[in-house]
């Protein structure tokens, strides 16, 4: 993928700088907090998806046991596709990739919030930046959206 | 409930700033709209509410289209409670109301995002401000927490 580069600097010498491309980082979560998480009768819970910094909700979908254990080992969010009966890992064949920075579990365990860094385009399949892009009553109050306001 | 005083202003006069207490304001969105909304085999939808201004996820709950609805007309949130099978309408009992200020649904219809600003304590029951309190990998990942950082 490309490098991205971020304000030229133009007339502040030769030098630019250069975003570096995300890094994954895994989180060290003990088997005890696993244990706190509650799986439906699919053996499923739903993951929501938060920007870092923006604090912009992307996303929502649905994570097994299993790929909640590769979200944390890899640091990349890892899915299960309950259409396609198969994991899925973010950005694998768009390249808008997330990078896991803090991840959570609710008060009952049974709803988990993940707050990445998200690459490229946005987090939602129809080029938006986020999924939740359409308003109930119209879309003046998409101005409005989260903290991003 | 008590009015909340927020900054005394000592010295600046006799006066202090009382802030109102929120109001309601319903969200009129068309039935095309709620058209595009898909509950699951148990009529529900879940429910994701973010705080409005800071950005902060609070809580994940369910609703079925009679507590979209609800919601919708009366600027509260309404959510069904899938073990008592009830209605209930958030901060009834506790005080701690949450007015909706934005509502949008995802791309597939089948997640909803309420922007809400909170009142009292927060709006998990165990006295925490979000439900979203513990991080996989220990008490210091909290710090960070979304936008709040």
């Amino acid at each position: 993928m490309p490098w991205r580069r971020k304000g030229s600097r133009a007339g502040r010498g030769s030098t630019c700088r250069v975003d570096p491309v995300p890094v994954a980082t895994p989180i060290s979560a003990p088997d005890s907090d696993l244990a706190n998480v509650t799986f439906n009768a699919e053996g499923l819970v739903p993951a929501i998806v938060q920007e870092h910094g923006t604090g912009q909700v992307l996303m929502m979908a649905w994570m097994n046991e299993d790929s909640l254990r590769r979200t944390l080992e890899t640091g990349r969010t890892w899915f299960w596709s309950r259409s396609r009966q198969e994991h899925w890992c973010k950005g694998e064949t768009s390249g808008d990739r997330q990078f896991v920075r803090q991840a959570y579990y609710d008060c009952d365990g049974d709803t988990l919030l993940l707050v990445v860094e998200q690459e490229g385009r946005g987090a939602c399949h129809t080029g938006e930046r986020t999924c939740f892009y359409r308003a109930f009553g119209g879309p003046s109050e998409r101005r409005a959206l989260g903290a991003a306001e």
